[in-house]
């Protein structure tokens, strides 16, 4: 026997997860496996190894002070080069002090939702929304998302308007909503918020006495021609908006997912000294703590790998791109992020989330290819994939392809979902903002 | 604004840490800060370094894959070899899918506690106890812990019966207990149990259907006569008795407190699971989990390394009792751990947890030692206090000297308190067990 609430964590492993290990266990290898698996599901970067391992794999100048208990929130010498760092990458004077190191962007989330949520208090999310944070802001906060659903007719873009008629609705509804999330640059779908959208966010949560959680995991992963704009950006920020959280982490943009190094950013001293507290159930290693420390010292270092590692990004953006254009499947165009946002939906032997599981599952039995469902990102609507093309040029060319050939085999639906679905690929004001 | 609950967090900041890191921003130094703190409240191995940093700063044979998501609760590779590691110090067989690795041995308490308890329900925990009990199982498990004082007349030894008596005096109170937990070794009195006691409670937790959490973390920080014995030895585990927990960590043993890493043992499936879903908000670093999963492979050092590391604890321990010893100051004689049980009741100015307060301010302003209250361990009587001294020698000498120094400056109590602590010292029958 466990607890209630054990028991009910356990319930639900993050189907993400599992995907991922199921695919990792017998991967795809030209020559030695040719009918792998294929993980495109799991949002690494894997195209920087080659750039990294000389940092990590030499000597490594550890003292003995680096080993002893250290503020478990990160120790002074690392928080002062993450906030050197996350400074430049937001344009605004970050404080040491305001930054709580943990483990991974996860406990980031479970700590400023735990911070901000009594149990029962509402979250509103845009949705779709990275599936984690199904886990990540419930799990242990005992808070609950209120999803907030965007139109795949504006290509899944995130509207002030939108969350203000939801944190309107939920108050009506005697719900007491404690913040507005959102991922920022997005993920599944890697938009690149214009500074206007997240000018309006703040206002809107402002409005509501709400505050801000924006998870900026994916800040120096922006390929396309819109730049990356911080809502810590004194652009975006202005007297009068409430308070903002910023998450990031080492996972996507240093493509270092094993390592678990997150940060929560909050100029609030009294959040600040909550997520310290809790910070302490989530302490990271001393010993990666230094490391990245003194990668992130070497600021020229850092900016060439930052650029080269967005150049890869986009050049598998590109190819994964023509591919899906080549064989007419529809997606949003992006300029950030890991993954491809793609409408299967005329693909669905029915307009539902059970017949998109069922695609799911023919995808990864028949072509053994690991994508995943909109349904485990909250889609509004069945049948939208994402499918993560961060890794070697050659295994995401083969697993689009498997893919495009097992639709290829199955004529697509001709009813009214199919005909949405078809619209112009990248027709969109987006476009000509971010690619 | 912060939820209640991290209000309620907040509001208690573990004392042992703000003590701590007070001493080590104005550490003593022979020569340069002759006048500097000691730090003699944490128990924190300094005496091995020199053996570590060869393994620690040298090359780190990372691979992409080590850098790569891996499993939250441990990657299979460092728990195939924790698992080798531990079975050898437990004398019994550990399964790797027993093991859940988190962020130390605070997280994998706040773990199992979470696992075992739903808010409001009891853990009974000899006390003294390990300080940080208060926070690791209960900050966010939501459990309550019901304290079963030891006697100062029996040198503070557990034992089952008044363990026994807690549980049925808990029953009769409607209060639901989950679990019984203690460390083993102890700590803040470093006892090793001998194995009769601990078959002893875990039989009379299985007779009330409570679990037991033992807390191993200096497991082979044993230096005395009796040898450690596991709660998962065979010699102690038997037919009928009911589920046991293990926890151990590399902060003690392996003197690397800043890596964060603990493990939680638990044979239980249903448990496990749970474990591994709370896991995912503690995850470690892959990057330290490789290099310490090398440590372990190499058995030779690590079985030189631990019979070093005890060698030079056992010198650290004999000169310390030396020095009370002469000043005429009562410990409790023990054979394991990093501190010693010191009894300055004699030199309160009353028999008052207020008066321990008022001479640990002494100790700390006055001569600008830290050592820790009984208070902070739950001590059933005033005027304990824990004094560490797994560090350099000479510093340990001139922390003691100078606490004497300035008890000598004060005229010991001659009242009735007294006369119980000047017991001769280690004329117990502790004393012939361990020592
Ligand atoms: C938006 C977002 N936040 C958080 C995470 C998880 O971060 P970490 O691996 O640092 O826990 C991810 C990874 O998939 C993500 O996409
Ligand atoms: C009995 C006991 N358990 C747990 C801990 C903390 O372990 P960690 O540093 O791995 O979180 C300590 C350290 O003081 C301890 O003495």
């Amino acid at each position: 026997m466990v607890s209630r609430r054990a028991a009910a964590l356990a319930a639900q492993p993050p189907a993400i997860a599992a995907a991922h290990f199921r695919a990792e266990a017998h991967p795809y290898h030209p020559r030695l496996r040719p009918g792998g698996y294929i993980n495109l599901g799991t949002a690494e970067n894997r195209l920087v190894w080659d750039l990294l391992a000389p940092r990590l794999t030499g000597p490594r100048p550890l003292s003995a002070a680096d080993t002893h208990y250290a503020p478990l929130h990160g120790t002074d010498a690392f928080r002062e080069q993450l906030a050197r760092f996350l400074g430049g990458v937001c344009r605004t004077e970050v404080d040491p002090e305001h930054l709580v190191v943990v483990s991974g962007v996860t406990s980031a989330l479970d700590v400023i939702a735990s911070v901000l949520c009594d149990p029962g208090e509402a979250i509103v999310v845009p949705a779709p929304y990275y599936g984690a944070f199904d886990v990540d802001l419930v799990g242990r906060s005992g808070a609950r998302l209120l999803p907030v659903p965007l139109s795949a007719g504006r290509n899944f873009q995130v509207t002030a308007s939108e969350i203000g008629h939801a944190l309107t609705r939920a108050r009506e509804r005697g719900v007491t909503v404690r913040a507005v999330a959102l991922a920022s640059p997005g993920n599944p779908v890697g938009h690149v918020h214009p500074p206007q959208v997240l000018r309006e966010i703040a206002e809107v949560a402002g409005q509501h006495g709400v505050d801000v959680i924006v998870d900026e995991i994916y800040a120096n992963s922006v390929f396309g021609g819109a730049p990356f704009v911080s809502f810590l950006d004194p652009e975006v920020r202005r007297a009068g908006t409430g308070r903002v959280h910023i998450v990031w982490g080492f996972a996507k943009d240093f493509g270092l997912p094993g390592f678990k190094i997150g940060v929560l950013c909050s100029p609030d001293p009294e959040v600040c000294a909550a997520a310290r507290a809790l910070a302490y159930f989530a302490a990271t290693s001393t010993d990666t703590q230094a490391v990245l420390r003194d990668v992130l010292a070497d600021r020229a270092w850092v900016a060439r790998f930052l650029a080269e590692s967005r150049r890869r990004l986009a050049l598998s953006y590109a190819s994964s791109v023509e591919l899906l254009t080549a064989a007419g499947v529809p997606f949003v165009p992006v300029g950030a992020g890991f993954s491809l946002w793609v409408d299967l939906g005329a693909w669905l032997t029915a307009p539902t989330f059970a017949a998109e599981h069922a695609l799911w599952e023919r995808i990864l039995e028949q072509a053994c290819v690991n994508v995943l469902p909109g349904q485990l990102f909250a889609s509004p609507d069945p049948g939208w994939f994402r499918i993560c093309y961060a890794t070697d040029l050659a295994v995401v060319t083969e697993g689009i392809s498997r893919v495009v050939r097992l639709l290829g085999a199955s004529e697509p639906r001709g009813d009214e979902r199919a005909a949405v679905s078809s619209r112009p690929v990248g027709a969109t004001r987006y476009e000509s903002i971010e690619d």
